[in-house]
């Protein structure tokens, strides 16, 4: 493990979260000023993390935005996680998930990281995702061009694939529906080895991404945030964030694997939401119907979306 | 697979299932009268259900008894949770899960099933355990001392082995803290070979645990029901209900295995709360922390309960 590259990589993960928080509470400031609060962590065993939380804003009923750089003896979990026999790992990354107040306004998600072993392999991944309460297709195109455009100006990436993987990746087999319009999803970039030149290009572009989540997404929070919703639609806000704990707790790799590993908990589980809610067999009206026959893979969202 | 008797063991469950039904009903008849909704359901395959719910009772918010017997070709993956070659399976059981308005009502949840499998074997598996938003010591125990009557009344049972089971089934890994105070788990029962007389003996055990739960349960529910409650106390419901969303999608092995085999989502998910928070890193006052100190392993919760 080249300790300096990653040294100056975790710095710049760190500025990143720092880039993203400025970001949010901007938009948070033109409405009541609230901003984050930071707790700082170490990870009993090596590193540690800066976990940014926002709590009751105007626009986001929750916020967070995790910067963590971990590293330690790679338990038997990580390694068949992995695939991996090496004895040592470093990660760092930054993970952010938002749940907005207005239903009209969509969460999202974004995760950046690196991972490198002691035996000298190390590989990038990362994806933008977002997850509306009422899908808007015109907004779901806008947001998936900000991506494919990100992806386009770097050489390593494909939005065509990365996209695919976001469709399977984001879905929710017992639901049978997508966790929303999906965006970008990679892991394992770079993996099969990396010239020093090849690794710079992997990393410009998972930083290209964590840089491309607030024009991707601050554009839809802007259109929505004054949109008077209904107590119905609120219900149903309530009702989807219990498809994204049930998507984070029951099949998210990363949110499982922290948990059954012994990692941070409140860091891990700060993706859920402040409030939800479940009812038996909820009925679904006209609007909502809409919204779940977009839930579906394979939509050409930076193209022409239609209903599968 | 004896037909006749799995055919008289099915009807029997849903006789159960029918005397729970009531015994809560009468419960809320003392206060408002709400009644449970029926859904039969078939399930593709072979087999089916009774899933009876209860939404926005006057004492319980939500509460779900299930009834199902399904049959159908052994999966690969219900191979492998059951470590069986069998081609063919029969399962059959009730449970439920009952989330009261009052934060001073414990949560509580009951099963009760069998396995048959092609190979002929079969066994008995269940049990009961609560899950109070406060701990009170002295209800825990008089909860306990009916299981271990129930135990104590059968010679295929034993109180304390499956006291110890449910300590460890019942237990959240990542919050290390157990759901609640426990009660009794036991599965496999009979498993190794049974007479027909020890078949017999185990289904009676069974049932007089399914018949246990309204006695251990209802005197808390009686004594605590009108109990006024704040807004505080309120929240910490709600927060602690998030801790049982945690341990039914990320480590109960029975929804787990429900969903990732195509069982039926509505039916399995009957468990949740219908309304849940969750807040980062929330801090507890001195009543909360109290119930915290008390949810751990190995508390002698039958005889003269002591914080470890």
């Amino acid at each position: 493990m080249n300790q300096e590259r990653l040294y100056t990589l975790a710095q710049d993960f760190r500025d990143l979260q720092d880039r993203i928080v400025r970001g949010i509470e901007a938009v948070e400031a033109e409405h009541a000023g609230l901003t984050f609060v930071d707790d700082n962590w170490d990870r009993p065993g090596g590193g540690g993390g800066r976990t940014r939380v926002l709590t009751g804003g105007q626009v986001w009923e929750r916020g967070g935005v995790n910067f963590s750089q971990v590293e330690g003896d790679a338990s038997p979990a990580l390694k068949a996680q992995m695939q991996t026999n090496a004895d040592r790992f470093w990660a760092a990354g930054v993970s952010l998930v938002l749940h907005p107040n207005n239903p009209h306004v969509p969460i999202v998600h974004m995760n950046v990281r690196h991972f490198a072993l002691s035996d000298g392999t190390s590989w990038f991944g990362g994806g933008i995702d977002m997850t509306p309460h009422y899908v808007n297709p015109k907004e779901a195109t806008q947001f998936h061009r900000v991506l494919k455009e990100a992806c386009n100006a770097h050489r390593c990436a494909d939005y065509h694939q990365f996209k695919l993987e976001a469709d399977d990746y984001f879905f929710v087999p017992h639901r049978q529906e997508t966790r929303g319009v999906g965006g970008i999803f990679f892991d394992h970039l770079g993996r099969e080895g990396m010239s020093q030149t090849e690794w710079q290009a992997n990393k410009d572009f998972v930083f290209a991404v964590g840089d491309a989540f607030l024009p991707a997404y601050l554009p839809l929070v802007h259109a929505n945030v004054k949109r008077p919703f209904s107590s119905q639609e609120r219900e149903w806000q309530l009702h989807r964030r219990g498809r994204y704990v049930e998507f984070n707790l029951v099949w998210d790799r990363g949110t499982r694997f922290g948990l059954v590993s012994n990692g941070r908990t409140e860091s891990i589980l700060m993706s859920l939401p402040p409030q939800v809610k479940w009812t038996y067999d909820l009925e679904a009206g006209p609007e909502e119907q809409d919204t779940l026959d977009w839930l579906k893979k394979g939509i050409d969202w930076a193209g022409t979306p239609q209903k599968p």
